[in-house]
């Protein structure tokens, strides 16, 4: 038994669309679902599937969505689509990359950001089997609006668009999701055959098929769920997409061993990812570039970006931590507590109101309420370091870049501007003067001053 | 062709309800929903659909309903209710304002804040087509408890309460919404001859239904969602008619071109205003007053009353603003900051753990994490001002009344109580001990008595 | 007419399930839902039945979960279940227990947190009518995987595994919840009856039911809802669980008189108590221990666990409670501010950036932005004292153990580490000293730098 060598898969995804009903200056497929674009879904997504050769439509000169497509398809080819005279004519545009497709082609559509790997895979499959096309298809109770898939058996034989359809194929429930394999040897040829005659004098790609048909080539339908098949044309839409990937993204963290109390209430981002024995309270936001480890609980509250948490961390409730901030075992930081591109011990807390930014602090050291590490100068930032088993007490201020030693003490209340030797005790702050009987005075006076004034 | 001058509109609220069952202190008509009295919403309408004498019928003796209504509609009627005799009875409290109604009066109920003044109007237009009565109607699955709408093919023969129905009656599924329009010819002397020959003895306002079928007058139903008709008489239906207005605000802004990454977790007021292109996170709730100009970004937790931001402003995440705080065009105020009657120039900055209340702030200020306006001397409110380009250095405190001049830079920790000119530097703070192996000593010392306390 | 004596209940908890598929350290039974394990909740839903002899069958040698039983439901028995060989096998671990129970039998599980009392109460009622065995059952569109409940009338022949159904048996929607009553007089001699004949070769609880059949026993059904009768065997269960203990705590909330706004955003513990006339903002998440006394308003953002707010107290948005705090009616705290182990008398407020930890607050004392308890020494806690009337300015740290008297006055950014009398003004702090120029100066230093910097 032979071994046939890998079909090769080529991706072109249609980028251009000016997305109107988006009422927004930033290009519809950068919008994100998940905390990255929906162009960036689409693009892992085929290339998952297993597409080496990618190359995406898109608007000419707009150096946002090239940036993008370079971030998430490194290599992938740019084509500007200059005039919009239909999909078949947009995909056309990518005709360099087409016209060196071997084996299979699949055309999926930036704006489409629910569309797995697995459905890439599956739409592909046919075409190994000889089919000439294949579509992707859901079933739906809402059919208009959408083209229909007309089928005998499990051959297709056209997709007709609804204004086109007899009152019989209106009636006909499976809908053309958008979204075609093409058989490499064929697809520039159908394409290019492709017409414009129709009401709207576009070049519609659904009309591959019926090429396809004439010339004796199978069609495949491949079925898709219609929630997986949706589009975003509008920010309900964008909405709704985003609900979607989250509810996948809460049932893989719940079924790995997390518990999150509120699923509906924590909002994740594609590449959030948590451990074992993770618990995670109501109202959490993770932003891109979360790890946590085994063991961590993350209170309610938790506002995160680029942030790890290694194993048994405790964190929260309202905490910011962002910019590389790492949180090494053990580590416990508590309300109103901001870390950004900080890095604690192990074992080493700060519980409350404390801004802590390009800092290194040791294991076990503990840093008291109101404590602020007074990083920026108006135009540099600088680095505080504080030792292992350092005590900073609470309402105090260290001016970067400084140094507290291991083991040392700073006094409540203290502007720490010089650095403080391993087990010293720092104090930079005011005696104590008390006037007696003057709060009373005073607010004897204030009292009578608003009584004049009420009275004047 | 001539043109018919437009009708005038009457509309008489009834509002006088006990709200048992909402367990309350407040009238019924007094609990919020998106941060406004449902009274307040129904008078809006009512008014939105054109409405310009406006009655409501109260609870004897109620200053804050009375208030509200001169808020919500000022000049509007107030008309107690003295005794409880029944719907009809009520309306006819605003007897006054019966009498003089020349052209169309609706009768609407301060529990029923959904109804949008696009289906007063729509309630309203059959009396202008010749209608003696209009009565709004519902479709249901669940009639149980409802009047039933007797109809024949468009006419309507009669609201026939459950507990008169026969059991083909009862099968009916469109029910009496309550609220009606009544042609002002007609109101009050079908209003007056509705008698309370009934069970509970009470002057029911649907018996003016076949009053009016039996004096030959028209009446028409017009239909109304399920939903859009729901009163309002616990805390569970107050909740759910706070989802459903919250639904539609919600929509309002995406549709607008704003991005709600998790709708479902943003609570609007019904004024609050977003442009286009704002990005507002998860966890958002909005106060009365709040405007948002394009371009600002709304990071998770936010909380804002009586607020504006221009264009491009960036806030949160966990951010509380109120009292008529401004941020211009360009501001950023980051995690744990408040302000409070304060304005914030273009391009100035407060990221961190800062209170500014009562204070304005000049353009690119820098405002240091910890800062704190002390605005309160325990008897009068003062001000702070801060200059265009100044630094405030963290953890400081600034004394109003008290000016910090422009580009001038506050030194960490400090507590201004003078005025800083421009382009000075001001410092008020200890100066720093150490003292060596002091911390180290102390923790043997505080060590060694906890293990004696354990041992005794 | 004779009045019997009640009938004793003894409950039987099997608890000892591996729960494989949470993938986690901690037994199954000990997850959470409202802040309660899943083992506690069927706790004390068996004891609210009237059950006054408990045990639960347990994994051997798990502290965690003995000390959980004794926590719920102190001198309950446990039993150690050594092998796993079914459910029959599991409930004969109590055979001790058994053996004495002179009326009614619960066998409940550990990880069906939903069955309530009212429930529980509703199985034993056909043994007092004389029934053998009752049998929970609820109806379900998606009856695969259940053991069938066949029936004829309201009698019980028989409780068909899935796997051993007929086809026309697999059509019966009627399945089994697993919970069952049985005759104390008949149990053990049932139990001890059911063998093992099986494809897994375990001993089946419900193969009791076919013994009492055979032996003229009746058996009787007791119809469930799907929902209550659901169990946990994952964390997505684990959080559709948590959602209707949600729905149905906030529903009590609602109907009681509390006003939430959005309550599918509040979260509470399942021993939360809320007063009347309660408003609650969305995102507020309730540990256990809290009680709200009539009239308090809790703002977004609000996490609370071991917290008394005693009537008309206002909190909010942003604040955490906990260890024990109290607010003493009109108390006021404000946002970023924590509470632990505090009071706060009738009408104090601290209203902004506060920590007040270990700490007793006079009435209308007013604490200041910023203001911080220093109550760590990084061994020992300590207390502080803050009298009626006093005010401690914005920025202030007291050391403890301090005390500051009624009526007096703490400067704005003091330490205080000494006691302040009654009345006194007490201020530690350093002079202003202003150097003209110096901040123009500095910068353009800084920049200058920044300009080399980038040069070189």
């Amino acid at each position: 038994m032979t071994v046939s060598p890998p079909r090769s898969l080529t991706a072109i995804v249609l980028a251009a669309g000016k997305g109107t009903r988006m009422r927004s200056d930033l290009p519809k497929v950068l919008h994100k679902v998940a905390g990255r674009s929906m162009l960036g879904h689409v693009l892992a997504a085929v290339q998952a599937a297993g597409a080496t050769r990618v190359g995406v439509v898109a608007e000419p000169g707009r150096a946002d969505v090239a940036a993008e497509i370079e971030r998430q398809a490194p290599g992938a080819g740019v084509f500007p689509q200059v005039e919009r005279l239909g999909t078949a004519h947009a995909v056309l545009a990518a005709r360099a990359l087409l016209s060196e497709a071997a084996d299979d082609v699949i055309v999926a559509f930036g704006d489409t950001p629910l569309v797995t790997p697995e459905t890439f895979t599956r739409l592909r499959a046919p075409l190994a089997a000889g089919a000439g096309i294949a579509v992707l298809a859901f079933e739906t109770q809402s059919p208009t609006g959408y083209g229909r898939v007309l089928t005998e058996g499990e051959r297709v034989l056209a997709i007709r668009e609804e204004k086109d359809a007899t009152e019989a194929e209106r009636r006909v429930r499976l809908c053309n999701a958008g979204l075609m394999a093409l058989s490499g040897v064929h697809a520039l040829a159908l394409l290019e055959r492709i017409g414009n005659d129709n009401a709207a004098g576009e070049y519609y790609l659904p009309d591959a098929v019926s090429l396809a048909v004439a010339d004796g080539l199978a069609v495949a339908v491949v079925p898709v769920d219609e929630e997986e098949a949706q589009g975003v044309n509008d920010r309900v839409q964008l909405a709704a997409a985003e609900a979607v990937i989250q509810g996948r993204l809460r049932r893989v963290a719940l079924l790995g061993g997390a518990t999150l109390t509120a699923p509906e209430t924590v909002f994740f981002s594609h590449d959030t990812a948590l451990g074992r024995d993770v618990t995670v309270e109501p109202h959490v936001v993770f932003g891109p570039g979360v790890r946590i480890a085994d063991g961590c609980t993350v209170r309610a509250y938790c506002h995160l970006t680029e942030v790890t948490l290694e194993t048994a961390v405790k964190i929260g409730p309202f905490v910011r931590m962002r910019g590389g901030a790492v949180l090494e075992s053990g580590a416990e930081i508590g309300n109103f507590v901001e870390l950004k591109n900080a890095r604690m011990g192990p074992g080493a807390k700060a519980a409350h109101l404390t801004y802590l930014g390009d800092a290194e602090i040791g294991a076990k050291a503990n840093i008291g309420a109101g404590t602020i590490t007074c990083n920026y100068d108006g135009v540099f930032k600088h680095r505080t370091t504080i030792g292992a088993g350092a005590f900073i007490g609470s309402n105090s201020a260290l001016v970067a870049p400084v140094t507290v030693g291991a083991n040392a003490t700073v006094g409540a209340g203290s502007v720490i501007t010089t650095d403080v030797p391993d087990g010293a005790l720092a104090v930079a702050r005011g005696r104590q003067i008390v006037k007696a009987g003057w709060a009373v005075r005073m607010r004897a006076q204030l009292l009578a001053l608003k009584e004049r004034r009420k009275g004047g």
